[in-house]
Order: structure tokens, then sequence, then C-alpha cells
């Protein structure tokens, strides 16, 4: 079982951490992080980068297919070596999955049309124009497209994976060792738990919040 | 505000990554990744690095300390140049805190005498010796001395800090904005909730566990 994450300028680092931190621990799998060149990929906040230790071309086939989202990922979905790779690496796939905007680069790969996804809440909209279906929900499956809502849900769809692929025990034992047992000091993780006027302001000004370009 | 991430050979990448996506976000912070040495680090399961852009003599006095834990941490806390890293930092830090078995860390350089700290579920019973009294909660302040459960605890801790640094608002806004809701598909993050059987495997073979040498 070969897992791929894939590395991009301007990625949010969670959200290939994440889920990569609960999947890696899958008995017998072999996580490599790929990207177009192999070396250091620097993160959206410039502070962070991580190492991929392989070239798209040293991975063409894997078996679950991770794409983070991010701030690049809007430069990254017009890029035709990652689209290619995207087609390739999915043809063969066991899963294809995404964290965040990653599920505009999938859909932009055309790997997501007619299909039911989800994305960060200020992204949804975005999904609409590849042909896909955009949902709330923080952990879509669709076939074997398993879409994530912003950032932390990555880590949720892979317990989610996890337990598809080797049962509920696997999943609660990686759960249990990772001590995934949340609780977050505030009920402010959705546009529907959040306070109204965050939302409002944030809402006002989302293209260039997650182009990041203010 | 700085914040220095103490990276070593072998730690958890989502120790420092959880809390990380979470604090970088705070207005006006400069965050740090520090090693002995800068480059890549290595990751406890060995296929990810992330890259320590400073050394530790770079960093001598962040306004925030924040230590992950991992199998790396019971070579760490015995390693001199670390130690005296932590205790400069330390001397002037507004907070020092810690994930999982960072504590230990901590509390091998003297910081966390006489205080409460937690650690991973399956480490508690090592603050002991160090005059630490451990305690199970997922999230723990004791002065400026603030240390987490295991891995994905970091997370939360993180929240709770930007709440006590920024405000209530601030912290709501980053949690929007990584949509951090969880909805796990499992109720068995902690030894409390698990399934009995799988705990008591892990108690088992608790110390080959944490040092991940099996």
């Amino acid at each position: 079982m070969q897992i791929a994450v894939l590395l991009y300028d301007r990625l949010t680092a969670l959200d290939a951490v994440g889920p990569y931190e609960m999947l890696a621990r899958l008995p017998g799998a072999e996580t490599v992080f790929v990207s177009r060149e192999s070396g250091p990929v620097r993160n959206d906040q410039g502070d962070l980068a991580l190492v991929a230790d392989r070239t798209l071309a040293d991975v063409p086939h894997p078996d679950i297919v991770l794409v983070p989202g991010g701030p690049g990922s809007r430069e990254a979905m017009h890029d035709p070596e990652i689209l290619a790779w995207l087609r390739t690496a999915d043809a063969t796939s066991t899963w294809t999955t995404s964290v965040c905007t990653g599920s505009l680069m999938l859909a932009a790969a055309g790997l997501l049309a007619g299909r039911r996804a989800t994305s960060h809440w200020l992204a949804l909209d975005e999904l609409t124009p590849f042909g896909v279906e955009p949902t709330g929900e923080r952990v879509v499956f669709d076939g074997k497209y398993v879409t994530a809502a912003g950032v932390s849900s990555g880590i949720d769809m892979a317990l989610h994976l996890l337990g598809r692929i080797a049962g509920d025990a696997t999943a609660q034992t990686i759960q249990l060792l990772t001590e995934y047992d949340p609780q977050p000091p505030y009920d402010a993780g959705s546009p529907e738990k959040a306070p109204a006027e965050i939302v409002a302001h944030w809402r006002a000004k989302a293209e260039r919040v997650l182009a990041r370009q203010d």
C-alpha cells in the first residue's frame, strides 16, 4: 500500500501532515511525499518547508493519492505537470483524496465531474464550474473519491479511510495512539457555529483570504 | 511575538505542525523552526522531513517555546545542547509549551519541577521522577507552562493559548479558518474511551511503543 502526499508551493502544512500522521500508521503502508522536484517545498506562511523525497515521475501509481489544499492550490490547479500526474495516479489508485482546496485541484484535473465533494467552506462555490456538486459536509465519500473540508478536517477523513481500509479496530488504535480526543475550547469551527460577525467578515473577503493576497 | 518550534530527530510531525498551524496565524507573530543544526530534520516514521530554518543559537529568546514529542524525545531529553537551549529560552519566554512527550524534555531540563503537567497517556508516569505531578487532562496550564497530551492535542492547546494571548475572537477566527470542527468517526481518542482490549494491548508494550523500537 503506497500513499503519495502531493506537495506544492504555498500549501497549508496541516492539510498534509494531519491525515499523513494517521495514514502513515497503517500497518504495511509506505508513505511518500512527492512534488514536481524533490527537495524542500515551502508552505503558505513561508516559515515552514516540508521535504519531498520523490518527484512526481518517481511515484506514478500510488494506491492512495492525497492532495492537500492551501493558497498555492490556485496556481497548482493550472500546472499541466501536476494535473497530468493527478490523472495518471488516479487511473490506478484505490483512493483519490483531498483536503481543503485540494479538491479544486482534483476538480481541475477532471476527476470529480458529476460527483459530490467538499472543500474549505469559503471555496465550496468554486467546485461548481467543474461540474462538481459541492456539499458542506466535513468528509465526503463518492466512490473512490474522498474529499475533506478545510485544513484540520483531513484528520477526520484519514480516520474514516483507515476504517474502510483496515477496519474499526485499526482506526481506533491509531486514534488512541495519536490521542485524537478533540476538546477545542470554542465551538467555532464551522460557519454554522462560529459567531455570525466573524463569518460575515471573512465571507466578504473570501477571495483574497484563500489566495492569501492581503 | 516570536514563536520557536523545536525540531529534533524522530519527532512526531503532527505534534509540531498541529499547534504551529494555529499559532502561526496569530497576527504579528513570527514563527521559526529551530534545531541543533539548520536543515531537514526527519520524523519518527522516517518518511517526512521538516526543515529547521535556524539553529538553536540563532533563536535564544523566543516569546513562545513549543516542544513537540515523539520517540526521539527519549534521546533529545539527554542532549546537553537542547537542554541548555530550553533553559535559556525559558528564562525569558512568555509561554513555554509542549505536546506529548515533549513535556519529558521540559521536565528533564528542570523546568516543570513542582508543577502539574501532562504528556502522552502512555508516558504520564515518566514525569514523576522529575518532581512533576502528572495529570491526564488534555491541556494543562500551570503558570506560563502549558503542556498537552498526545500528538493531536497540541491543536487544542494552541487554541487555548491563542485565547489567552489574543482573546476569544481571534482564537475563534483561527478555529473557523482552519475549520477545526472535529468529527472523528470513532470515540476512541483516550484510554478512558477506547475499547478496553486495545488500551490493555498498548499499555502492555508502552515502553517499546513510545521509543518506537519494535
